[in-house]
């Protein structure tokens, strides 16, 4: 089932886990499709289609339990399993991200981390030992690393990218600004969080 | 016009903005719709709709001039005006956050750190002094302030948003897990990093 539900889908659905997180640790025990859609932000008409990926968990009116549907969305979305990933480019924000306490609590663990500079090879930076981006491929291979954090500067993100691809990367979340150009067997989610700020601030001006 | 422009477009249209930067550096003077949507990975139909706001700027196959509708984007978007941004949350991202040169690019500008803890207060941090969060009132005001990252662990994001908005400020890039509950004058963007990571390790398994 799980190939076939939209990535639109998975990110909102990671978004009711969320909420429903923070409503069990409230001691809330039922909640309507109006009240999540209200907390999300989106039409409870879209909340009622995405759950119904479940099948049946709530009825008209009767709201859903917010345990059993947490536990859902936890199972389908595979919440609970530990994924390693690593971070290549050691520069401020990579260093951030390796010691990011949010990516723990979804399950993520920083497997390794990678720079091409003389004076980060070798050295530990945030409880992890950097390693030679030329050991990519091998290191990749031995810990089955699938999912790649790209925090290189952007002259540095196309030709980087690549040399994930050839070292069986399978998802590359990208912080470069550069739009990566590689094959369809690889995904790939772009943060830019000057444009998210951008995005933000036209507003307020 | 511009605030008429919806959110998703703004994004979209920054998107343009950076393609076409490159598209300029790399030489190139005019480019379709469908070629641009491709870049954008979008419809070429929505590229045309989001761009009927500049009026005529191409015609039917005859491509847009690039550097022109780079030009229109950027006034529209006022890219090329500094805007004054805080911190709030010196921990490992809102320190990477402070010295992240991406922000430069797009004409932000980091005018205050600020944290709660003794040990960070009054030290030089990522080349900002960092000021007490008690000042967050009387900085705000005196630097213009409408802008803030949040960056402060998920206990205190709700508190901290409080006071956010009590100093006046316009717009928050909230970094925290937590659904922040301020009033509707106070526009708010979620970055939720670990769910970025998650949407994207979700196809991978």
């Amino acid at each position: 089932m799980k190939k076939h539900i939209p990535e639109k889908t998975v990110a909102r659905l990671l978004l009711y886990y969320r909420y429903l997180y923070f409503l069990l640790q409230q001691g809330t025990k039922n909640i309507s499709s109006k009240s999540l859609a209200d907390m999300v932000e989106i039409k409870d008409s879209q909340v009622r289609k995405d759950l119904s990926y479940f099948g049946k968990l709530g009825g008209q009116g009767a709201g859903y339990d917010v345990l059993a549907l947490r536990d859902m969305i936890a199972k389908v979305l595979d919440i609970g399993q530990i994924t390693n990933v690593c971070i290549i480019g050691m520069g401020g924000l990579g260093s951030a991200l390796a010691s990011y306490k949010g990516f723990e609590a979804l399950g993520f663990k920083v497997a390794a981390v990678f720079d091409n500079a003389a004076n980060k090879v070798g050295h530990r930076l945030r409880g992890h030992t950097c390693l030679d981006s030329k050991e990519l491929s091998k290191v990749v291979a031995e810990k089955d690393l699938k999912v790649a954090i790209l925090t290189v500067p952007g002259e540095a993100a196309q030709k980087t990218s690549i040399a994930l691809e050839q070292a069986r990367v399978k998802a590359i979340l990208n912080f470069t600004p550069v739009k990566l150009s590689l094959s369809k067997n690889i995904k790939i989610r772009n943060i830019d969080l000057a444009m998210e700020l951008k995005t933000l601030s036209f507003f307020v001006k």
